[in-house]
């Protein structure tokens, strides 16, 4: 696998959605391969919620749908996840909990500068994600209809359902309700809240099945206490701020939600020129094989293939479970070699 | 229908499960129709989570499976629901946060001694619940099983499975975190840590479909936030103590962890003699059709009648959802005509 390369895309003082400039605005990024000389062989891939720029990586590789032998794969950085402008390293005032709202609209309007400014290019191949991620993949495809050949969500949907705006609200109400919040944002976690927003997530992101057959001890936890301090430990190393920001930016995921379609999901989701490619698991728990089923009548050229496994919205997590990987990557083989 | 009767029952200085003394030990109850000259027509119907003895109304009246014109039924209260001895009541050193954990194993014992002590009672015709009551039913029919003829569990399981436990811990951990626990938690609640809990809830008890599907506005709320402010206000009710307590209860669910089994669950849903009714929803999120389905061939006479609804775990609350009552109650008129 060619080795990938980091880069920061300077996009100045850039307007949000919402009217508010962010000021000295950067995209962090990574590429794998090559862009060719005719410059039609991107896919972009951004990152997911508590995600970064290596996150992509395990499904990358010579032999894979995403070869960096043939393909010049793009991963930006959300704003919002440290790497990109975000609470934790934005100028005051609008660093910590004072960071504005930024949508997945906003992030895909600067990762179109990226691809456009920084490497010239006048559209992708694949335009990809899992969860956060797959709903950035409708905003590339609702709003550069021309520029974008195929798109692919993996456990994501096009507006953040009720039900899981639910979910989300539950991170957003335990970090609000911890003590000295209101005064900070960025500073440590206190452990007492690290151990709420740990069982928040291991309640919500594997099945119910995957903890009744036992695959937490596969993970390498013997108890279901010390599954709940791996979770910790891996949300311990956000910025805490930057995770408030980052929900806030999920539950506000509507790709009809700007002046393009003024919440006309229909004409959004008829927007999309792209042939699509929308992949549920079957056992997610927050982002539905319903709310895709729902999108699919809508979408010009599009096609459901449900992951069925236990995994929950895990099965979509490159590199989580071999057998869910491996048949991401057929469907996006076959994605990837239709015209 | 009868008019309801509340009473008290002092148990005395009461040996937890733990070997902890709960002093001056009581149940609360109500008690709807009439004990008959035999003595052979109670059906013993225990509270659930955030609930108390008139939650149980719903299902009772003339012409439904538990009509008090046939039946003499009893709705003790669970310790730690203010109504039995709970943190909120006990004396000190035993209140607010220092309860001792209380199990479904030392309700139901209590409960055993309410039946045979108060009312001389040597059998019953049904025990049943939903949720945590569901769980008392199963220790009914394990602990006690001469003395039960059916057992019917809605929305319920022998033993807390490893995913609602999570989900449980969701709670326990938002409440040890918030601002000065510590210190009490018997007194009122915060806000922010009601706005957790309400979060979580809602987050839960209904299905993802109900969401979608609009449902909480025919409950009356208009947006997810004034949901959300209705589920926070019945929450407030509650004592912060006292549902913290309940909470360790559920999650030490276990009908098999006591003396006389050991933690063998064969052994234990082996034991259980009554003909046994599972009535899981298909939507529930923290107790699976798949849990009961994984006890069923474990008991020696029990039948599994799924169902299906979009109200997840709720469509086993009285009077939440018309359609899954009438669904519930035919399938108790023909568990009660059964011999």
């Amino acid at each position: 696998m060619s080795k990938a390369a980091e880069g920061r895309f300077e996009l100045g003082d850039f307007e949000l959605q919402s009217g508010t400039i962010l000021p000295d605005a950067f995209l962090g990024y990574v590429t794998h391969g090559t862009l060719n000389d005719s410059r039609d062989n991107i896919i972009v891939y951004p990152t997911w919620y508590a995600g970064n720029h290596n996150g992509a990586e395990p499904y990358i590789g010579q032999g894979k749908a995403l070869d960096p032998d043939h393909y010049f794969i793009v991963v930006p950085d959300m704003f919002t996840n440290g790497y990109s402008t975000s609470p934790s390293n934005c100028v005051p005032p609008l660093n910590g909990i004072n960071f504005p709202l930024v949508t997945p609209f906003d992030n895909v309007v600067a990762q179109y500068q990226l691809l456009t400014e920084q490497f010239g290019v006048t559209g992708v191949q694949l335009a990809m994600g899992f969860s956060m991620s797959g709903q950035q993949a409708y905003h590339w495809g609702a709003l550069y209809p021309d520029f974008v050949a195929r798109i692919c969500s993996i456990c994501g949907s096009a507006k953040t359902a009720p039900h899981n705006w639910l979910y989300l609200n539950t991170y957003k109400s335990a970090m609000e309700s911890s003590e000295g919040w209101s005064n900070g944002g960025t500073e440590n976690w206190s452990p007492k809240l690290l151990a709420v927003i740990a069982s928040i997530a291991a309640t919500m992101a594997w099945s119910q099945d995957w903890f009744r057959q036992g695959s937490y001890r596969d993970a390498g936890a013997n108890t279901l206490e010390e599954f709940l301090a791996g979770t910790a430990g891996f949300f311990e190393t956000w910025v805490p701020a930057d995770l408030y920001a980052q929900t806030l930016t999920w539950m506000a995921a509507d790709v009809s939600a700007n002046e393009n379609f003024n919440g006309d999901m229909n004409a959004a989701l008829g927007a999309i020129k792209a042939r699509t490619l929308l992949m549920p698991c079957d056992t997610d728990m927050y982002f539905r094989v319903a709310d895709n089923e729902a999108e699919l009548a809508k979408i010009p050229t599009a096609e459901l293939k449900v992951i069925h496994s236990s995994w929950g919205h895990m099965a979509g997590m490159p590199g989580a479970n071999p057998d869910d990987d491996a048949f991401v990557d057929a469907a996006l083989k076959e994605l990837l070699a239709s015209g």
